[in-house]
């Protein structure tokens, strides 16, 4: 009973220090861990039909479900000031990252992606892609 | 002694369960407490030069002193497959968080971001700004 207890007192210390380790890496170190942002834009063909931008939002929503996006945030304009430097012409933006340069080609022909691109392609006009990676 | 040792088992325990719960929100619900994505691409005067692409980079750096950002991800091109649709003629990136628009706004008037305007503004010609929030 005596090593049973010390047991679960040494398994539970561990985890604990283990998740705090997994925390802090996520909160701290995540540009070490994912240092692969792939950011899209999208313009639709119907600029101002807010069920297209709504389809298109779930349609890029499905992505996440692609084992090498470590994250995926899918946005909408944001009614921040108007500036000339600021390009708030897009509908919806795909913010993605990765751990390498490998999962982005692995996402790229990924057949998620590509029914995405099949169900919803039909709904922009014009894309642009930034990819970077940790400086 | 065995009262102590059940209340280091229960301490632990909840340490244990409170942090696999801060984990959990910081990987799965970044989205929530930082909805407001900033991403800023900047083109050097001089485009070949890596001496004025680090002078940007570690310009851009100082940024992450201002409180109300949250995250900050500075990035150079990534090196990845060429397509029409990949815009890789910038040269440094400003990838920001932010847990509203009033944050967002403090930043664009915050002292340290004028200081960097003022010494890093002769190094680029064209910048453009992407304003997401979640959607």
């Amino acid at each position: 009973m005596k090593s049973t207890r010390r047991k679960f007192i040494t398994t539970t210390a561990a985890l604990a220090a283990g998740t705090v380790t997994a925390s802090a890496i996520s909160l701290k170190e995540q540009k070490e861990e994912w240092p692969i942002v792939h950011h899209v834009f999208f313009w639709l063909k119907n600029p101002g039909s807010v069920e297209d931008r709504d389809k298109l939002v779930a349609g890029v929503k499905t992505l996440a479900k692609i084992e090498t996006v470590r994250k995926l945030r899918v946005g909408i304009v944001a009614s921040t000031e108007k500036r000339d430097v600021v390009d708030n012409s897009w509908a919806v933006s795909e913010l993605m990252f990765f751990s390498d340069l490998a999962g982005q080609a692995t996402y790229q022909t990924h057949p998620i992606h590509l029914e995405f691109i099949k169900n919803c392609s039909h709904l922009w006009e014009k894309v642009i892609v930034y990819d970077a990676q940790d400086a």
